[in-house]
């Protein structure tokens, strides 16, 4: 990988523990980088940050308005849910709405993040299905598109109509050439790009308007329905969900595994896309965090803030211990 | 911290998605570094890897003898088990036999890592106590030194003499002065070291001979208690005891939290300290395998080294997206 800084630092007493260097970028709606650190032309998988790339086709080709998906569909779309009942009902209604059910998913199973939902199932002795996949609702959407495409039932097949509509639509927004792909954790190509092409497809995603063309009327649809439903984008207690709430509809946010995270400013139409390249979400969860306080969408006094940009460390006795925190390098965005 | 190596890669497809940077160093018995990656004068906190240097007045103070304890609670004082049933009955006999119990543990409770054990405890509707916490056996150590000393109860303070004769052993087979410490996850001071003085403490570990001095033989015995109970140090499906297992009493091994790891190796009279800059678990197992296989007391096709050294990295499905795998840098050991 190209040159990157330090951007957050694990103290605990007066040693410095532990550091996360990585590369971040913030874009206008052109595309033009107006800040960032570290290499720009870093190649990465944004993972599940792309997922609002993801679906794009599903709602410029007409799919979801034929389906009638409403702006909750459309959160679960671009959602990395935790599996709590909020998210498996839905998804569980939207797939019997087509007639189909949890085995044309083509995600693996997933014990579910949510703490409730994790012990329904321990204490009964139960395995979860593919509808606790996290992914569950970009699938859904997938097989949503494939029947408005009258696509076969290997969605995730590189050459299946879906994903050739998320590769045209992903190379479009992103401006580049995908280098290459990747297997994600939900079995779908999880396509690549820089940093910058990522940076690129946020900043568009944020200067979208809703008089303007089929791509940036799908773009605003996209992060409206996220805005409005932060609860089903990922879940209690989550980032995503919690700073959502916490700007007010100012920004939408999206984190992806190994450490990605993109968010959209539609007000600033500004996008943001961060990699720590060791994968540790608790350092693009400061880093996302400490960039949106400094382009003042986020109130670093706001303890749902606070406890991502700031967090304390604390033994299992709950002593405070140490704490995380932006690097200087950082804090001067 | 200094100039850091790449140490560990994880790929997923054709695309390197993350990679974790480190320092290590390879010292003989002397002290001396025979190899290394990175900055030696990192200044670093051992974590749980510093247990042994803990235990150390335990037997040098005559108090393990005192105590009648067995080469399993020796073991054990030097553990960072998972809570199992064989860990957590013999912690509990051990306090029982002094005439204590679990509150007069200073750690906080934790919910064990072994599956079978959390598993109960979360059908019981039940919270895990204090001898759960994997340092209950260092603990269970300390309390027995503290009877010993005749040391009041409070004896994670850093004043009381148990934490007093701790530091002595600490900074005597370091050869440093500490610079600093820590308050562990367990409430307990952890005493900060250059990686270099982790290095040289390990190397006087495998130098030791059951001839020589107080220290010497407190050492021997400590790493010996290691490899002859590899479950007690760790527990079943963790890397300390199957690495352990699969070196067949070539090497004594401990990791420490956010990425530290050590080894002591009695035929070559080497030692081994290495710590992940970013604290991710998954490279400091691959790195201290790597090194190990590079040594000659791991084999890199025994199934236990290859899922640490080069797992594959699956989708929730179960097919290859990927793998984590050693860098150049540290394929030249």
């Amino acid at each position: 990988m190209g040159h990157s800084e330090r951007l957050v630092e694990v103290w605990r007493g007066d040693v410095l523990e532990s550091q996360h260097h990585g590369h971040a970028v913030i874009c206008n709606a052109k595309g033009d980088i107006v800040d960032g650190w570290g290499d720009p032309d870093q190649v990465i998988l944004p993972r599940s940050s792309a997922k609002m790339l993801q679906a794009l086709p599903l709602v410029e080709s007409g799919a979801a308005d034929a389906a009638g998906l409403t702006t909750e569909q459309l959160a679960l779309s671009c959602a990395s849910h935790q599996g709590a009942a909020i998210h498996t009902d839905r998804v569980t209604r939207w797939l019997s709405d087509m007639g189909l059910g949890n085995d044309d998913l083509l995600c693996g199973p997933q014990m579910p993040d949510d703490r409730e939902t994790r012990t329904e199932l321990i204490k009964a002795d139960a395995s979860p299905c593919r509808i606790h996949n996290n992914c569950s609702g970009k699938h859904a959407g997938f097989l949503t598109l494939s029947r408005h495409l009258g696509g076969g039932a290997d969605y995730v097949d590189l050459d299946h109509p879906v994903q050739q509509a998320v590769k045209a639509a992903f190379e479009e927004i992103t401006g580049e050439t995908s280098p290459g792909f990747g297997i994600d954790g939900c079995s779908a190509p999880n396509f690549a790009a820089t940093l910058a092409g990522m940076g690129r497809a946020m900043g568009a995603f944020a200067g979208a308007k809703p008089g303007g063309d089929t791509r940036q009327r799908a773009a605003v649809r996209l992060r409206e329905a996220m805005m409005l439903h932060p609860d089903l984008v990922a879940g209690e207690t989550r980032a995503c969900t919690e700073l959502m709430r916490a700007a007010k509809g100012k920004v939408a946010l999206k984190t992806g595994a190994e450490a990605f995270f993109v968010a959209i400013l539609p007000e600033q139409e500004l996008g943001v896309a961060l990699k720590i390249m060791d994968g540790a979400e608790r350092a693009s969860e400061c880093a996302i965090a400490t960039i949106l306080v400094s382009l003042g969408v986020l109130d670093a006094d706001d303890p749902m803030v606070k406890k991502r940009m700031n967090p304390v460390v604390k033994s299992r006795a709950g002593q405070d211990a140490g704490e995380i925190r932006p690097s200087a390098a950082l804090l001067r965005a």
